[in-house]
């Protein structure tokens, strides 16, 4: 008999049907015993009759057992049945049981109410919290947000390159980032694909990845990971920067539009209410969003200050999100486009949401004389970048881009407390898989 | 004016359209001027007339200026149409030009036929060369080779992970890993994403992931880099290793099927066929193979057997693909499923293509007790490997999965002789943007 997707067996009542999964449940009530059982599409609830050939298969079987299931698919009575779980209203009656895999006994309880883990366990045991629906759930959103993003740029006409992971030397800054021994050379972990995606730019005019980026931060918050997913996108002959503005915002509606049409399930499991993206997103420069809190300018905001920008904006317009632009040009990248009219402040720009940065961007210097001044100020050596001044020196068009981290926009979304939550492997300074102490001694 | 792509040329015969592009060629016949301009969407050849506004600024253009043209899009006369080319059934009239970003005079011949660079000058200059026709075909097509393979993964309802770059420890061998400096600890770069995927597996059932994985291989070989793209899968519930050949086919099916739809054009100019998948791939034990070329039964088939292999089989059934299944056991990782029946053989898989090796899979053990003797008899250190040995204690169904690269698929198809032709960003011993030996003073 062909195997049935859980998902499915709802159109099967009253025939016999195999299904193949896990045990997440077994209750043992003597004369019966009742089983949850899931597979990657659903989960259904199976009971075994006293005069089933499978009762006494069935008294052995464990929690996590892997089996394959042939059974009836009854209608459940009005009285049993449970409108807030999946397949409330059918149950299977349990004709045979084969056992595919056993299970030692759960070191903790997995049950979705039961399951009350400590972070540092959950993480100390990913391979099998990964089973738990609210962790299933969570990388459900996550893979929704990176592949929506993905499906947007494509129906924009960007072009997906893979950015390097490997890179020579380091152009900007370089206390936070990670050395490798590369032969008998040294070589680094790319902290962002910033130049290489201007570069692939200059000849696709539209260029996206979805690429790791690296940070040796040595820091242990509860919002930095040494290795995190970006999303970046670049885009050619833009009239200014309020186009990568348009596109960005574009680009975030539609990733929630599909997370509230695909993981609407996910998210109410979660808890999580998707944040409120009206017309036009609120747009501020960064000196009226300090005239707005009445506060003196200053460089940049602080996380308190964007905390209660977003409030303020939040109350009077009804948006989540805010876009602040114009930074103080020196304080930012040397690529970064500074306002022709007011040179000492840049066209860049960021994107908060509910009081945190999700997404970083801007207008970027395209005309090569331009380039090579900023080089000069911003003291750089023009040898260390000079395959991304090689794409500006042949003609590249006015430009703009944005990047934003997957993990971070799951743990905003999700109000998350710890972006190690809305990671999968995450890595730190004490952790990779296991904490590192533990390795000291190799 | 709205910008129109060069693509949407052809709707607007007898209008004045707007463009924004490169000019890829121009030519100066004294009093008029011709140009080709392309942009992400296609190229058109521009006219600019004596009587024109724009005949100055036209004489001052050279080649890759990035411009803005507004123009009269005529239908050109019959004897002077050119099939061969985009839109050679028309031509701008050109208007008005504006500079948007001038070029430098470039470093060699750039056109589709006097483009003639060595290897290393063209990597050299890879971010000019990327502009070219042969390099931007060469890309799209791997893009769509990575595309494609989500595309399938996710209609078969694989779930998509992102697999960890930095690892804590080398499970297996480890002569070729890097070695990352992690804080005042030792990390490494991640050598295959293998483990990860089996652990994913275990709690999504059908998994993916499109990754880079890394090799530290001091080998400066024309099919050896130390950054590529691993497309990974992995299925749990299959009946026998069958399942994973049978979907491992479909995939690359599936990819061809893609490739033939959506790059004939680059593909006819790379000179390239797409490999010939026939309804049921050839699929032959190693022993079998042997027998087949008629000479002793050996470990592996070494690279001048596979051709010859491939070569028969091509003669016999018309097939470019070969499966070889059923290696010694001993000689592949401890995961790889033994054959119950003939246990000194493995249910390991690989896929030839032409000639050369394109994917491998296969079955895995599922069993934790059977996992764990292996761990034992291959000396492996189960510490290093707890993580994927707890998601096998709690209850794994029978699986497996398969893997390939993109550069080399990439390089495969289009016959390229260097696999750095495959790869936008090259990383080898050698090489990371620029030659490594100019920075050994650093």
């Amino acid at each position: 008999m062909e195997r049935t997707l859980i998902s499915e067996l709802g159109q099967k009542v009253g025939e016999v049907a195999l299904i193949k999964g896990w045990v997440s449940v077994r209750r043992d009530q003597g004369k019966m015993v009742f089983f949850d059982f899931r597979d990657r599409s659903s989960s259904v609830q199976g009971v075994v009759l006293p005069n089933s050939a499978a009762i006494e298969i069935a008294k052995e079987i464990r929690q996590e057992y892997v089996v394959s299931v042939e059974g009836k698919v009854n209608q459940r009575p009005e009285k049993n049945r449970n409108d807030k779980v999946q397949n409330g209203d059918i149950e299977l009656e349990v004709l045979q049981i084969t056992v595919l895999a056993k299970a030692e006994p759960l070191p903790f309880d997995m049950s979705l109410e039961g399951y009350n883990l400590e972070l540092t366990a959950e993480l100390d045991h990913r391979a099998l919290t990964l089973r738990h629906p609210r962790l299933q759930a969570i990388f459900k959103i996550q893979a929704t947000i990176i592949d929506s993003f993905r499906e947007y740029m494509k129906s924009q006409d960007f072009f997906e390159f893979q950015a390097p992971s490997i890179v020579p030397a380091v152009a900007e800054g370089g206390a936070e980032v990670f050395q490798v021994d590369y032969f008998d050379k040294k070589a680094y972990l790319s902290q962002s694909p910033q130049l290489y995606k201007q570069i692939v730019m200059t000849a696709f005019e539209r260029v996206f990845s979805v690429n790791k980026i690296f940070r040796a931060e040595p820091s242990a918050t509860t919002r930095h990971l040494t290795e995190v997913v970006s999303l970046d996108a670049e885009m050619g002959f833009i009239d200014s920067w309020h186009d990568v503005r348009d596109m960005s915002e574009a680009t975030v509606r539609h990733i929630l539009n599909e997370l509230g049409k695909k993981c609407a399930k996910e998210l109410e499991l979660m808890g999580a209410t998707l944040p409120q993206m009206i017309e036009n997103t609120p747009t501020l420069s960064l000196t009226e969003a300090f005239a707005k809190l009445q506060i003196p300018a200053d460089k940049d905001l602080n996380p308190e200050q964007e905390r209660k920008l977003c409030e303020v904006i939040k109350e009077e317009t009804g948006s989540d999100f805010v876009y602040i632009y114009g930074y103080p040009t020196r304080q930012k990248p040397f690529y970064v486009y500074p306002n022709p009219e007011e040179p000492e402040f840049n066209e860049g720009m960021d994107l908060l949401c509910r009081g945190v940065e999700w997404l970083s961007g801007g207008r970027r210097i395209n005309d090569y004389a331009q380039l090579m001044e900023h080089v000069q100020k911003w003291e750089m050596d023009p040898q260390k970048i000079e395959m991304f001044l090689e794409a500006f020196r042949y003609g590249a068009p006015p430009e703009g881009g944005f990047a934003f981290g997957s993990e971070r926009m799951t743990m905003q979304i999700l109000g998350l407390k710890n972006i190690r939550e809305a990671t999968m492997f995450p890595r730190d300074m004490n952790r990779i898989d296991g904490l590192l102490s533990q390795d000291t001694d190799e």
